[in-house]
């Protein structure tokens, strides 16, 4: 599959669940901005937004993918700079969608992903099908950190898919392998 | 797809290559021991063998595992329990592809995996069918960590996998990643 200039993913640290249920606020970790920005652009993405309220962690995000834009890393690592590339930060959800909708002109379409089976949810290959169907379409897709995306974010998609089923009903994935195997699903080969 | 019993995967610390191609012992890190444990408890896989030649490492990770079997943890977080209980640990790809003989009377097919398109490489789409087959085969799947399987580790190798491939050439995906989506490819559904 060809490099598609408008899809673009979102790992969302706002609003998601915890444990129990409550909305929060997660923590943006390292090792996850490295994991989704090395599969966002395997998979042929132009952009991969952090999207967080926290002014410090969109801040530090945006420094750490800077670095590696710099020629000492750069040489070193050519392939982390291709990945880190990508990265943008959002307050907000809404934001990452304004943002994809001003570069392309289009009103996107908005994918959320979840570890439970909710009403509606359509199945990997009619997604698939119909992000193949428009070549120009933008399209963001969803990751939730913590015990996945809150009802909220939810609300803001346009197109909810159906879960990473496992072997027996057990989809534990952590955000890092679900986003890939999404990813891989939905842009990968074959 | 139902569980298979007879399907372990390993996550590879020695013999795998640095960045200059040397031949190396990387060090066990405690998210690619989740991670890869969720991913392949979600798969259906039977065991998950943390191979490295490092004793204290091996216990570490046995360690940690067990933890996540006792009734505090367990009852706080009931998916890390049964994704952790997977966990074994090996000092050398040959001894984790002895366990697995012992445990099923059979020689396992090995299988070898790869960012980089190998002689002799088979398709997921042929070494899935195989691995359906024969139901009763027991497969024993080898992700490396740091640049990936040293030569050494793939000539243990019955099978060797084509890479992910991504859009354009770029493959640089994290091996958390990575097993995820060849676990997917290999096992999971449809």
């Amino acid at each position: 599959m060809a490099r598609r200039p408008n899809i673009w993913s979102s790992l969302v640290h706002y609003p998601v669940l915890d444990r129990e249920g409550n909305i929060v606020t997660t923590s943006v970790t390292n090792m996850d901005v490295h994991d989704l920005a090395r599969s966002s652009r395997t998979f042929g993405l132009e952009r991969f937004v952090i999207t967080t309220p926290i002014d410090i962690h969109r801040e530090m995000v945006l420094r750490v993918a800077a670095l590696w834009q710099e020629e000492t890393y750069a040489r070193r690592t050519p392939s982390r700079k291709l990945a880190l590339q990508l990265v943008r930060a959002a307050p907000r959800i809404e934001e990452a969608a304004a943002m994809l909708e001003e570069e392309t002109g289009r009103r996107p379409f908005v994918v959320g992903t979840s570890a439970r089976r909710l009403e509606g949810a359509l199945t990997f290959k009619a997604v698939r099908d119909e992000i193949r169907a428009d070549a120009a379409a933008p399209w963001l897709i969803l990751f939730g950190t913590g015990w996945g995306l809150a009802p909220q974010a939810l609300s803001l998609c346009t197109h909810v898919l159906e879960p990473v089923e496992g072997a027996d009903g057990y989809n534990h994935l952590s955000v890092r392998s679900a986003a890939a195997v999404i990813l891989d699903r939905l842009l990968g080969r074959p």
